[in-house]
Formats: C-alpha cells, sequence, structure tokens
C-alpha cells in the first residue's frame, strides 16, 4: 500500500499517536508496508544431507526418546522465521530418526503429517490401528486428527523426513492435540495395509467402503491410501517419461477415490529430471519443500542457483522463479502448500523466461 | 396418479373428447396410470451364453462384416420393450463376435460405450488413436463421442460384451454420430496404452496432463483411464475379501484422477461371490446388465430365482428386489444406469428382507 | 451407424434371423438407424391459447374434478410422440383448470413439477403444508416427491400451465407415487410462504436452516425458493436490459442457496425480448416448452415460422435452430431438460446464422 | 506434543545443541509446546465506539489524507499480536474515515475487503468501476484483486468498518498489490450499481453473464454482488424471526449466484437478538470480529463477559465459548475466517452448556 509515512511535529498528532497506542489502535498510514507489491517474506534456503544425517545420529545417540520426548525430530527452521521451527511460513520440515528397538508412541493432532523415507527399513507406522511397513521412497500419510505411531522392531535405525502443514494450522489457531494412553498398540505385521488392500489398485474403488465414506463426510477431505510404495512411483515415472518422450516428468500424490490431493492442505508431487535436462522456469503462489531423493543437480531459484546431492531438503518460497537441471538423473520429493491457495482462491502461476544465474550457493 | 377414468353418456363430453384430440391435447383424467406407485416397467430377464455364443458364431460364419455393417453385433431385445433392441429402457448390451483377421471400422457417437471381454484375445481397439490389447475379462471404454475401431490381427475370433447408453441418449434426443474415413488406422502393437502409462498406477496422477484437463473441461466427464486389466480387478477382489473376512466383495470401477464413474450415464462393476454365500437384498432404482464372468449361481429377482453360470446374461430391473447365491466361487460383471440416477436426484435404494422364492426359471 | 441393411437369399441366414428372434437377439445390421447424424427425433409443435383456454374452460363445465380425478389436466401430447401425453420425449406440458371453490387433493411422486400462472388469482399450493398464493406469471415449483394440493377458495377459475419431468423420469424407471389421505389440509392464508420468507432476500441465507440441510443432503437437489413472484422477474427483466442496454434479456430461476437449476431435471428462464428485435440464433441439445406470457411475435426453428401471440405454447426440439423475433414487447417462459444433459455430459450449444425462413406456419 | 522439556549436563549435549543451530536445525524435544491441547493463541477482546470514533476525527481533523496515504484507517491491533496491526491471526479489522469532500484512489491487492457502513451517507465506492453508492448498515464488498476507490463528494464525513483477509492472505505469502494511476475516476451516480442490476433479485440470475463466468472461472470465486443493502438484510431477519417464532435470527451473506460465501476466505452474517433473549453458548474453531449496529447487550467469551452498545467491536478467538445476550433488541455484524478453516478441513463446532460468567468486562 503506497503508505507515504508520515511525521508530524505538531504535537496535537503525537497526541493522537499515543492515544491510539493507549487504544489498541494503529494508524495505516504508519505502519510498515503490509501490502507489498508480490509475495516477499522468505528467501530460498537449503539444508545438507551430510549435516542433517550426522546430527540426526548424534541426537539418537545422545538423546534417548524417553527423555526426549514422543518424537525424535530436528525440524528446519528457515532463518527468515525469527526463531520458529518452520521451514516456510506454512509448512514444517524436518528429519525424524528413529534407532532400532525404539518406539515414538501414539498421538493425534489437527496438523496432518507424511513421511518420506530416506534411509533405512522395517518401522511399522500405525495410522488408526493399520500398521504401514516403511522403506526408502515410500511415503506414508498420517492425516489430520487420526491416531499414529512409530514402532521400530529392528536392530537398525531409520530416518525419514517429516512434513507437516502445522505452521498453517497455527496460524489458523485450529490445532487440537491429543496424547494417547499409556499402553502399547499391538500389531501384527502384514504384507499389506488395510488402506492399500482397499485402494491399492488404479481406477477399483471398494463398493462397500464408499457407503462409509457417506456417512462421515469428514473421512473424505485427506486421501483413503495411506502409503503410496517406491516402485510403484518409480515406475509410473518411467512410464511417463515412454509415453510422452520428453525428459522430464511429475506425478502428484492423490487420494484414489477421488483425485483430491493427499490432505486438503499439502500437496505432494515426485519430479524427475534426466541427466542433463533443465526444466521450464515457472513461478507459483505457494511455498514448497524439495527434498532430493535421488541424483543429483541444481535448481536455480529467483537467480540463486542451489547444488544439491540426495538427501539434501531445500524451500523454494511463494512466487519465486524456479527451475531445476540434473547432473545425474534425479528425483525429487516435493511436498507444498498448493491446495490451500487453490481453496482460497489465491492461486496464480506463470512461465518465466529461463533465469539467469546471478548467484551460486553452492 | 389416482386417475379415475371416467365415462360419460352426455354427448358434449363425447365431444369435447373429440375436440380435444384434433388440438393435440389428452384430458389427463383418461389416460393410464403414468403415475405408478413405484418403478414397474420391466420384468426381469436372462440370455444364456449357449445360445449367445452358438448364434454369435453362426452370424460370423453367414454374414461377412463387410456386408453386414461396421460391426457384427447381436443386441439384447427385452421382451417387454416392443420389439427395440434395448436390455432395459436406458441400456443397451450386446454380444460382439469378431471373427480373425477382420476389421471393424472407426466411428464415433455421444452414446458411451464399454467392452468387457468373454473370449478370445488379441484384438486392438484403437480410442482416439490409443491401440488397447484386449483379453478375457478387460473391460475396454470408448467413451462418449471419441473415435473407436476393432482390429483383429489374429486368426482366432474374439467375442465381448457391449455395453452401452444409447436408449438413455435417445431417450434426451442426444444422439450424434459420424463416421470415420476410408483410411485404415495404423497402430504400433504396445506394450500398454497411452491411458494406462499415464493413469495405471493408483494415487500417482500425471502432473501434465492435467493442466491439459483444465483447458478442456469435456475431457473430465468420463474416465482417463481406458483399460482396466482382468488381473488387477481379480487381483483387488482377493485383497478385499483378505481384508474384510467377507465371503463377498465388489469393487467400482472408476475414472483414478477423480474417483467418479467411468462415464457419466453408465457405472461398472465387478462382484465377486463365495461358493455357498448368499448376499444382502437390496432394492434400488435403476437398470442393470449382469453377465457372469465365471463360476454359477442364481440370482433372486423379486422372488424369481435365476440360475446362470459363466457367460449368461440377465436384466434386473429398477427396484426389483435382488440377491445373489454362488454355488462356485462366481464373478459378475454389471453395467448399470446409476449415476444417471443419482445425477438427476432419482436415486434411492433400500435393504429388503431376504427374498421367498415363488418360481424357479431355471 | 453405418448399416447397410443386409438381405440374403442363403437359407441358413433366414435360419438364422428367426433363431435370434427366437433368442430375443437382434442383429445391429438390419436395425433401423439408431444412430442418427444428430437428434431428430421430434418436430418443432405450436398449441394456440384460444383453443387451450377454450377446452379448459368446456372441461371445467362438462367434467367435474371429483368425476375426473385428482386434476383436471389437459395434456399437449405432440404428434410425433405415438399417442403420449408428452410434449417432448421429456417434458410433459400441460394447462390446468381449478374451478371456483374447488379443490385438488394432495398426493406426492417422484417426478418434478412447476406451474406458471396464466389466468386468475387466488389459488393456494400447499407444498408439504408451506401454503403458496398463487397469481398471474408467478413460478410455483412442487418439487420430487413434495406432498402438493391446490386449493381454489374464490369463485372465479383459475388456469395455469404445468410443467413436468415425467416423461425423463418414466424413461428411466423412477416414478413414485403416493396418494395423500382422505383428510383435507387445513391452511392459514399467509402474507408470504415459508420458503419465502426464507430464501426471498437476494444473497442472505438464514444460518439455521443450513444446519437443518446438512443433515438432509436430499433436500438440496431442488430449489429451496418455492415461488418466484412475477413482479420480481419482470422488474429483474426490466434491471437486466437497463444495465445492458441490449433489446433483450433472460433470467434463469434457480436456488438463491446454490445457484443451481429449481430441480436436477428442469431449467426454468424467461425471456424478453423488445419489439423489433430478433435474437441470435441458436441451437442446443435439450428440449424445451415455451409459454408466451406476453405480447406477440414469432420464433423461427429450422426454418419454420410460428407466430404467436399471449398463451400461446410451442416446443423446440433437441438441436433445433431457434430466434425469436418480437411484435410487441414480450415475455417468454421457458421450461426445459437441460441440466439433464448438462449432468449426463450431454449438453452442446453452437451458434448459427440467422435462419432462412422456408415455412410459415402462422 | 508431549514435548517434556530436556536439560542434560552432559557436555556433547550442549555441543549437539550448538551445531544444530548453526545448521538452522531445531531439535522437537526443547520447542516450546507447539501443539497445544485446543486452539490458544487469542484472548477476546473488545474496542469501544466511543473511542473508535473520537481518534478517527481527530485522525481526520490533523491528517490530511494526501499525506497520510491512500487510505485514512485506524486498525484494530489485538494486544496479543505482538504490535501488529491485526485484530486476529487472519482477519484485519479497522474504522475509515473519510472527510467531506475526500478521495481514497484507486488501488487493488489480493487481500480481500468489505465495508460495513457505521455512520454517514454518501460515499460511493467504484470497485472494477461500477460505483456503489454507501450508507449506514449497507455491506460493500470489494474482493480479492479488484480495483477499488473511494469518493466522497458530500459535505459529511463517513465512517465504516474495514474487514480484510489481509492477515491469512500475508500468512499464505500470498499479497500482490497495484496502485492505481494518477487519473481520477470518472463515474455516473447511479440509482444502482451494475452488480445489483444484475444479481439483486433473489434466484433470478442472468443468462448472459453466466456464459461469461464460465469463460473466466475466477470471478466465480467471491461473490457476484457487490452490496449488501441495510434494508434488504434488516427485512429479512424481521421476516425470519416472523416465521421461526423465535428470538433470534441470523443470515449470511452470499454469492447470489451460487450460495457460497461473499469471498473463499471471509464469511459475513448478521445475527438479531431480541431483547432479554440469550443465544445458545457455541464454540467453533475461526475467529471473528463482531460489530454491534443496533442495540446494547453483552457477550460472555469463555467465562468473561462483555458489554456493548452500538458502535463496539470485539473479537471471539477460534474455539472460544460464546453467547450473546441483547439488552435492548440488537444487530451485530460479524466477519470470520470460517470459510478458509472449512476449506481446509478444519472447522469444527460443539453446543456448550451456558457458561458461567467469571469476569465482567464492562
Amino acid at each position: 500500500m503506497a503508505t507515504t509515512r508520515f511525521h508530524d511535529d505538531v504535537p496535537d498528532v503525537n497526541g493522537l499517536y499515543a492515544d491510539l497506542a493507549a487504544a489498541d489502535l494503529q494508524p495505516l498510514w504508519v505502519q510498515p508496508d503490509l501490502l507489498s507489491r508480490r509475495p516477499n517474506r522468505l528467501a530460498p534456503h537449503i539444508w545438507r544431507w551430510k549435516t542433517l544425517r550426522d546430527l540426526a545420529e548424534r541426537s539418537g545417540d545422545l538423546v534417548g526418546i524417553e527423555r526426549g520426548g514422543d518424537r525424535r525430530v530436528l525440524s528446519l527452521a528457515h532463518p527468515d522465521l525469527g526463531g520458529l521451527p518452520f521451514a516456510t511460513h506454512t509448512l514444517w520440515g524436518a528429519v525424524q530418526f528413529l534407532g532400532g528397538g525404539e518406539l515414538a508412541p501414539a498421538h493425534r493432532h489437527t496438523p496432518a503429517a507424511l513421511r518420506f523415507v530416506l534411509e533405512g527399513s522395517g518401522v511399522w507406522t500405525l495410522v488408526n490401528g493399520d500398521p504401514i511397513h516403511m522403506a526408502p521412497g515410500d511415503l506414508v500419510l498420517t492425516p489430520s486428527w487420526t491416531w499414529h505411531e512409530h514402532h521400530n522392531p529392528g536392530p537398525e535405525p531409520m530416518i525419514w523426513f517429516d512434513g507437516l502443514d502445522l505452521p498453517l494450522v497455527r496460524n489458523l489457531d485450529a490445532i487440537f492435540f491429543e496424547p494417547g494412553g499409556d499402553d502399547l498398540s499391538g500389531y501384527e505385521p502384514v504384507h499389506s495395509s488395510r488402506s492399500e488392500m482397499r485402494y491399492g489398485s488404479a481406477g477399483l474403488l471398494p463398493v462397500a467402503d464408499e457407503q462409509v465414506v457417506v456417512q462421515d463426510p469428514a473421512s473424505g477431505r485427506h486421501s483413503r491410501l495411506l502409503a503410496y510404495r517406491w516402485p510403484a512411483a518409480d515406475a509410473a515415472l518411467t512410464r511417463l517419461i515412454e509415453s510422452t518422450g520428453r525428459r522430464e516428468a511429475s506425478v502428484r500424490y492423490a487420494d484414489p477415490a477421488s483425485g483430491r490431493d493427499i490432505m486438503p492442505t499439502l500437496r505432494a508431487e515426485l519430479h524427475r529430471v534426466l541427466a542433463g535436462h533443465r526444466t521450464q522456469t515457472v513461478r507459483a503462489t505457494g511455498s514448497g519443500i524439495w527434498v532430493v531423493y535421488r541424483g543429483s543437480g541444481a535448481t536455480v531459484i529467483d537467480g540463486r542457483r542451489f547444488r544439491w546431492t540426495a538427501g539434501d531438503m531445500f524451500v523454494t518460497p511463494s512466487w519465486a522463479a524456479v527451475d531445476h537441471e540434473a547432473g545425474d538423473d534425479a528425483d525429487l520429493f516435493l511436498v507444498s502448500d498448493r491446495p490451500a491457495l487453490e481453496a482460497l482462491g489465491l492461486a496464480r502461476t506463470e512461465e518465466a523466461q529461463q533465469q539467469d544465474v546471478r548467484a551460486d550457493d553452492a
């Protein structure tokens, strides 16, 4: 807003300002620029896998999960956010480390969470009692207000990426939290989770369960499928590239029963860029956290180049110009707040010219 | 409507009736009961595979496809429909026979069609140029206004079930038809159709194609996936039965990108009933054609029992009480007009008590 | 479908045909052209007010409502529909005559009905107990499965147009009907119906009633407003013409709480054309019944000109080219099946060149 | 989250913490409680009309609009929000004062705004060139990204309440702003705005404009009606109370063409409570700003009683227990973020027992 800051020596004006402050009022004309020309609240930022992995492991060694709270989580704290443990204004990103034999007990909360597995295998995540096995590259959902807990029965630790809409839900003052009881949940290792047994076939929906959905409309707001396996995602990208003949492909993880995003607040995608290819530069409202799953390359964000290899995580701010260039064939997992922007009428997208690289943040 | 038929000897009334008829008007009070207490326009009916197959084969021998029109199709003509070649008021059902080396050339029409393969293998159906291989138990879609043609390059004939919404579209006077040109379409045998390459993964949707969809909203009215393979459907039912512990399971074929029915007018389902199990009796508005794919058993429809084995086809009328009992493990394919009823606010469903069998149509 | 009719002297073929007929099967290649190039099932047709009014009045004199059934209704019977009392394949149109002091008792049915008042005033239509006063130019709804009855407490007769989706619902075999009991409903003459008290303000929706709607989703399929008054419709058209500066304007009657059509199956519109103006020629799928409320002019339908004055009713078939030319300022009420076409993916519209008039049906 | 804060004297742990901080990471187990049991970020707060009016007038005297920026706005600055000029985490509330002969020039921004007029009459607000006259009790919308400006051609000042979703849009980092040019807009005083000419009739929607909407889907996200007049709102409440026989009634301002909220992010309602009546206590997620338009009474919020008279403004936090008791017949205008909560799957509502009053903030 074209707020010409207004200073005056007239004593009456100073008295007005004092009276306004005393009345919990602020004059618009002396406020900092609240109405910026375009989104500008964050810079891009990158966290390196070597550091993340090392610190996660040290945390595992030094801080027992029973003393360190329910979860051993290192959250990405964007330096532009004044000390809040948030990766962007709306998104929480973190690495979670669960040692061999450890258990992260049950709780539930309105912020929705997803897990994208980076290292290790064999943890069971129970979602409302449905045991979901986790292996590298798998995406596992723990939607809003579902009970969830993580069991690592094996000897090896596991590390995964946590993505949550916690900052967004907190901004809306809609956080509810409930801890589970002291009793441990029992579960049977199973070939496949119930959600996969029911919703794991493309275009084949169970008839009976749909009737349940009608009786409980709220259950339709997040994906009915709670696990998306790496081999399926890998194959889907391979087929897309074969089908289109292009050097890149992307899939959006979606509810098989509606095609909608996995959560009303979160979009998850997997992007593959083949070696040597550079993608079209695009600006879009909404922020994202990218997790490099495989390969190496660089992403140019508003003219700054960020080089990356597997395990690195970086943030793209709202309305930043973004393109990727792969060194080796690369797969990047993305979680973004885009569905919230779309639902609230704030989604904009624009293709941009290929960016000049002004700075190299390698 | 409680239309008391009214007869009068007063000459004025007879004169009135004559004048009404001359003016293309009808008095409601002498009309046949248009407003029945409940749906009542059709009886159930069954067609036997032995007959269907035999007559299809004889047609193949006697009537060359080049002389007999574009398609060698025997349509189910319900005896209650006054000679129209329709299985129900809204649904077309037929067996189509395509001999070895034969070609059913391209055309398109607003009625939507599906094919459920019963016998033989190796035909390629091209849908808007996308070649789709056909094998037993596969469901293949040729949606409204898509170009489609069938090629049988092998030596053996194929027989499949055709289901269309043609009677419904005709009732709405919305039929458009366009024949293809004389040139033959070339195609490359492929491992998988383009639609399967893009939409064949549960919950993994291509990002780029969705942008296309936004630009052409009409393309979102039918399923983006055009082929549903038997092994996937079979496995989905197996998993459902394992997951629920029940003796029956059903899947609805759906658009992977929206969860909606395959067509705005047609629902397709696959029902599995295990040997010895009898299903809950249900009434629902809307009519259906059932095709027995595997096994044997019987269906009770408004108190009449129809015994069936593989390949038999039968019709369930609107609001009929229906339940199935399997002799051997049985799989029944169903096509119905239910989405039309739902879209128009006319869907009703009601569970009923198990029916007494009043008549046995075996 | 390019069905070359196939005749053959080979005795085997004749035997095949006989066997097919015996098996309730029909060969596609000898069927009449089911797949027409474009919709073609109806011609346009017109009924004259002078005739309609005269015959309605004679019916009132000669046929007591207590002997002639629940309703004294003369239905438009399109000559192309083989004796059925239907105006088009999907629409019922009629004039209803209710004499002074007469009562049309309560019943309900799944076909939805609307009433557009042509002559007289003072009838109360009760819809689920809500008393709605009727006056010329008012549109009153009796949606699917609502109880409704008509009371004429005054001395003068009333005549209104009835529009129903009965042929469509019958084609879908979804008719349910229930007569009311013998007891007469009492009602209090009121300033305004309950539906108008709650939904009669543009853009101001009652908060509490919406919660009711959530609990009963079915109630949201038809308009919550049951009466649209002539003065409001007249004023809306006047404002539109003033606002746009054009010589024509049209409003669609809509549910104030959703903007959707008054019924899932029926659209109602009011079209005003100022003297001397001729409208753009348009083709659209779906059929309509036009009721001339005011003024005079002509409509050209597929090259045939139909001249009309107030009270005349005419039918426009699916995909017919249609334009109107007003002599005096004219208001035409339209009921059509267009929402059904849209819901089922069969809606097409196309602007056409102004038609030459080939025939004059004046 | 049950985060047991963890302190340790082990030097390694302190080194770990230092290394985490250096790497822009935070351990979850030492974070303040981000996951509260229930929403808790704000206390209720009230601003008094006497103060608001007095300070607005003094601002008008002391700070010329040409020197003080585009708008003379005093924003409600909730003391719990650390100096930000926001009424709640998601909502901006303010009083705007426009002196006689003053002009607030054109600009546009993605935050959506509404104006509820408190005092004075005669300002014209131009929204994308459509001139809208303003009078007490009117609600006028300036939706996201519409050009808007305010002209006060008369001699008297006007004061209105401004409600915006600015904090929410800022939290989503989706603010775009564009100042208008230097040229003044001309406009003709008109009887009614274009939006009212087209959308001002309950249930009567212009046919032609709807085609425009189809071509520009984005335009359907906010209300097509831009002004809701006090006499209509007043009459709607009177009719509701007459119709229901209750001592309270509420209307939601809605898009006449869809029934949806006026903005995707904002709900506006008008609540009437008759003298002596106390409403049901309700908790709901989402925050609101209440503006007392008429009458006097008190609102109990989480056990604290806030007495109010006309012009007072108060905030109800997310999940606070709220009920109102009217002294005189009272009308309260409410703007809330509820549509955002609903769109994102975070809406909860619960009826509560009548609250004990623990504190009296009179």
